[in-house]
């Protein structure tokens, strides 16, 4: 795909020279914002959403084709007894979500998002992180441009998430190459690991970083290497939104090792990005602040599938009608603060 | 409206014999939870969310028929200059509601929510706190059973706000006849009171609650003494749904200070309560922690209206959506985990 020859140079590319916010959007959105029917700020981060939306659609705030894109893949690491839950419930799991059966249908259905699934390869697994790298560099940027394409059909606003046994695994060997520490500090339960499955966890996620230590600077060989086919689309599609001028709602624990690759690339690749809700896995907190971003939702969610996201776009939803519905001071008759 | 001629009578009858949660109806749920299609607790607050509808309905995790009901007052204690906006924006404000044109009625639409504004009296403003008592217990009791008939449509899930200017200021009178401390600990900017309106808002609390002060061990009194009409009738609205079985969700500080009332009188009166967010008002987060409650929502928000409420009813509708449309383990053909 690259002229080059070399699978991630386009990437290097694309995030040396993202494109910024739109500054007459934003300026337009606050002026309006000062003139409806509320004290100024009463709506706290409602109006910071409705800026943010201006900011990075160029447009007067707006959610009219919202739409959750879930990524599925599965993982090598998972031979080692990590998870209560065998490999085969992700494409069961795929089975379940195009049945209209999973939380994230139920969550769709109540905001009016658009979902759609991405399985990936699941009966060829990613390489076992601790004995060799996850992709090749070819398959990973091949995954990270099919994650583009995820925005084919449009949307104006893009929620990030994910559906794979052994992820959690995953995201957190990215986050323990991205920001050190130690593997403890980054593995939680997941979909329900304790005991004997948690300690596996942790002592997969120390040897994978161990055996590919010399090659973890760049944060796409620890995308490749320590990765998944999901965390990679879901890089590629986060990028795409950027490019194409989509706001991005990512989701929780693995969705956000995805942006975090892309922000250890360039620290201003994620600024289109809101991280609806901090999970109730122990390292997502930790991963969020890292990146300099607060969730807007905590409602002790673990289940991953962009329930998180989902139902922070509904917040997003209605601070985006607030915005554009919302009578002025002038049209309401109301009188305004006296000096 | 008495047998016996006093008319706070009643209200004590009905609070001394709240019913209390549905045994069977919450077993039902919890054990239907267990079999959806995620591991168990994965959708955390979600969950615990459609547990408490079914207790306090009696019947399966549902909202069909949600309402959003706002109560307007006014205030003599605005004589004192301690909010920026006048006594004429609470009509005003009615009727940017019955126009559509306010905040609430945009979160209305994006959620479909029903929508009923209750005005009362509004040019006739309470008694000035710092003088007098707001209401006589005639008045009071009579708009708290005014209150009660905002019921009467038929609901399923109460959310409960206000419009009043001037009622923070009522609020913090509330909040700090019921838990002590100093008047600037439960005083905040309200619409946006600062410096010399701030002051003088601080100074009318602690006159009010001074003047008062041998008549405040019965919460009822503080009610109809500190008190306004917005904050009798949200009070009776919340026990109205107790009785009817209605789940409600408390809006911002003054519905907090409202719902406080009932439980200084009975300490179980608002577990069919959930308070909706945390407003950015500095002094709500303690009168919530009073109450024992842990907010939905933390949004920055501080407009009233019901808005938080209504964002938090945004929640509440798709956690009952998760819990009635998901597909079960065995619907699914999705394994479960291993042993």
């Amino acid at each position: 795909m690259s002229a080059s020859g070399l699978p991630f140079d386009d990437f290097r590319e694309l995030l040396r020279a993202l494109p910024g916010p739109d500054g007459a959007a934003l300026s337009a959105a606050r002026a309006r914002d000062q003139d409806l029917t509320k004290p100024p700020g009463a709506l706290g981060r409602l109006e910071e959403i409705a800026f943010w939306l201006a900011a990075w659609t160029g447009r007067a705030p707006a959610v009219t084709r919202p739409l959750v894109a879930i990524f599925a893949g599965n993982h090598g690491v998972t031979k080692h007894g990590i998870t209560p839950y065998p490999s085969s419930v992700t494409a069961q799991m795929v089975e379940n979500f195009a049945a209209g059966g999973a939380a994230i249908n139920q969550i769709c259905v109540a905001y009016d998002l658009g979902l759609k699934i991405f399985d990936l390869a699941l009966d060829y697994p990613t390489g076992d992180i601790t004995q060799e790298a996850a992709l090749s560099e070819r398959d990973c940027a091949a995954t990270m441009a099919f994650g583009m394409e995820a925005l084919a059909g449009g949307t104006d606003l893009l929620c990030v998430g994910e559906m794979g046994i052994g992820n959690t695994t995953i995201a957190a060997a990215i986050n323990l190459a991205l920001y050190g520490g130690s593997a403890a500090d980054w593995v939680g339960p997941g979909t329900g690991s304790t005991g004997e499955l948690m300690a596996r966890k942790v002592a997969a996620v120390e040897q994978a970083v161990a055996l590919h230590r010399d090659h973890l600077a760049d944060p796409l060989e620890v995308l490749r290497r320590l990765g998944g086919r999901e965390v990679a689309a879901m890089a590629g599609a986060i990028l795409a939104a950027r490019m194409q001028k989509v706001p991005v709602i990512i989701d929780g624990y693995v969705a956000t090792a995805a942006g975090a690759i892309l922000q250890a690339v360039n620290p201003a690749a994620l600024d289109h990005c809101l991280i609806g809700h901090v999970s109730a896995e122990p390292g997502h907190l930790a991963a969020i602040q890292k990146l300099g971003k607060t969730p807007l939702l905590a409602l002790g969610m673990r289940l991953g599938e962009g329930t998180g996201a989902a139902m922070a776009a509904g917040v997003v939803k209605a601070a985006a009608a607030c915005y554009s519905g919302m009578a002025t001071f002038s049209q309401a008759g109301v009188s305004g603060a006296q000096a």
